[in-house]
């Protein structure tokens, strides 16, 4: 007979106004669920979930409103989600059995029955740790890879500078730019991110944003020839001290604008005429429409991976019981390298 | 014997603060001026001034700086200069013959002996009034077509909104879009401008942003399904506006700021986070950057000219006197369609 179970979720208690909190979440075991799918019904699949990605896009997801996020609100007492690797338990889908290892679209919550599971890609390469794949393998990568190679139209010898750059995007763009032969320097918010910038991924130059009473100062001190390229993840004053400092013809790849994301009224950019004097091209993307360039992309980063020549910094915690403050420490640049949550390791 | 007469100047007095005043500058006829030049002195070229362009980006010229300007500052005490449209009187270069036309870097005076003739061009077709070497034969007319065709990537239905539509550039832009076929729409701040751009400009629609108490709401009854691509001239509200109503994948060309030339600190935009949820394009350009496309270009608008095509509209004053009230008048929108001063028709 089916084993019933208690399923842990994390559940979003309402809509969230300003900086989101733990207590903006609760973790509960109300749920039961059944590990086992019924046999007269295809096209299903359970999926035991193994570690979930946090990332800052979901902030636009406890909004109210859709606006100023490219998804659906999470649904206020409703376990939210996002991106993860979860283990095929049972399937009654032809393309998934038993014991399949799959990303995708994840629930926050131990087990999960998926009706739709299109939003399920197989994990082909197991040589490497699963959690990558909500990262370096998954949408933190080809953010970063389409951003820098797509956006950025780097060259040897470029000055590249990266913002929030020990974050799971920027790590991956400053070892790229370097692979690029280009220049980098990366601004991180502690001491500890600043040394993980130097040493593990090999940036020419890192400072701690905290510490500077002028950003203006601070990048003329690493770029006193100026920027080429500038992978913007932050917004806000740092933006408007980089275009000071941009040189012409630069390009401005606009991933995130993570200081913005929990103000009534987001900071007013004050230096956008600089874009004509020096002729800036500046691009928001978003990962979602390079999803076609992940081969591509496969191809380039495992073997780097293998091979040792790119570094990826995770910052796992364990548990569901962690996961609303790993969430939530993202605004606040808790995480050390990319935020994860383990729920189960297989 | 050489006749030796009085030149009549546009001299600026000092550099300039906020908005720029008539009395910024003083029209003088201190200066005098040979009307023959010395034979034994190769290299150089006697010219007559006919017509002068007034372009907003001069403002930047007037500050005590360059910053904020590609081009050097204007000397305070000297006459100042910008593009123009003058007739040899005399030539010791070879390249240059008593009464040919030539159009390019022109200072604001009656007669102008130039010893740097790589500057000027020697106009090919004069069956188009010689005004035009100002405008759309001149860096306006480039400008509204590198802007466009090379920035703007326009696509037949796409949604286009020009602001200082009825401008030398706007003008242009919006019947190149038209041309392309677009929807566009533009905006102006007077009755007799909107009536222009609807009427002889071919535009679909046009508001007067004067009139308007809240831009977002003008741009959506304009653009119910949002702007594929923004001609931007002026910046400020306008801008925050639009990006308020751009699609997804839209493209903002930035040509100009017009509205925050005269201010000591520029306004900040506050929506620039949504060039990531509808990964918007944007770009400044400046027409330098596009001169080698001069020869095309001419092969496109010299036929349009002709058969009746395109409209262009001239706002001419007459005489140096009042010159300094027609560059002034740009940044109040007195001019209607491209402003000039005829010092002389020949």
């Amino acid at each position: 007979m089916a084993e019933v179970v208690r399923n842990k979720q994390v559940v979003l208690k309402d809509y969230v106004n300003g900086y989101p909190k733990e207590s903006d979440m609760m973790v509960t075991s109300n749920a039961t669920i059944c590990l086992e799918l019924p046999k007269n019904e295809g096209g299903l699949v359970l999926l035991k979930n193994l570690y979930l990605s946090c990332d800052p896009y979901m902030r636009g997801r406890m909004n109210n409103t859709s606006k100023g996020s490219y998804t659906d609100s999470f649904i206020p007492g409703s376990p939210i989600s996002g991106y993860g690797v979860a283990k095929v338990l049972d399937s009654t889908h032809p393309d998934f059995n038993k014991g399949d290892l799959v990303s995708g679209i994840t629930i926050w919550e131990e087990y999960s029955l998926v009706t739709n599971p299109k939003l399920l890609t197989k994990i082909q390469h197991t040589h490497v740790p699963l959690s990558y794949y909500t990262g370096i393998l998954g949408m933190a990568g080809l953010t970063a890879y389409a951003g820098f190679y797509e956006i950025c139209s780097p060259k040897k010898g470029d000055a590249v500078f990266v913002s929030a750059a020990s974050g799971a995007v920027g790590q991956l763009v400053g070892q790229f730019a370097k692979l690029c032969g280009c220049y980098v320097v990366g601004s991180a918010g502690s001491k500890e991110k600043i040394e993980l910038l130097k040493k593990d991924f090999n940036f020419d130059e890192a400072f701690n944003y905290k510490d500077e009473q002028d950003l203006d100062v601070a990048l003329k001190r690493y770029f006193p020839d100026g920027i080429d390229i500038y992978f913007e993840n932050v917004g806000g004053k740092m933006l408007d001290a980089v275009l000071c400092n941009m040189r012409v013809h630069g390009r401005i790849a606009v991933c995130g604008m993570i200081s913005q994301y929990n103000l009534d009224q987001s900071e007013g950019i004050n230096n956008l005429m600089l874009m004509i004097l020096k002729r800036i091209r500046m691009e928001g993307f978003l990962v979602l429409d390079y999803h076609h360039l992940y081969p591509k992309y496969f191809d380039m980063i495992l073997p780097l991976i293998q091979e040792g020549k790119i570094t990826y910094v995770e910052d796992i915690v364990e548990g569901l019981d962690n996961a609303p403050a790993a969430l939530v420490g993202l605004f606040s640049g808790k995480n050390v390298g990319k935020q994860v949550v383990a729920i189960a390791h297989e």
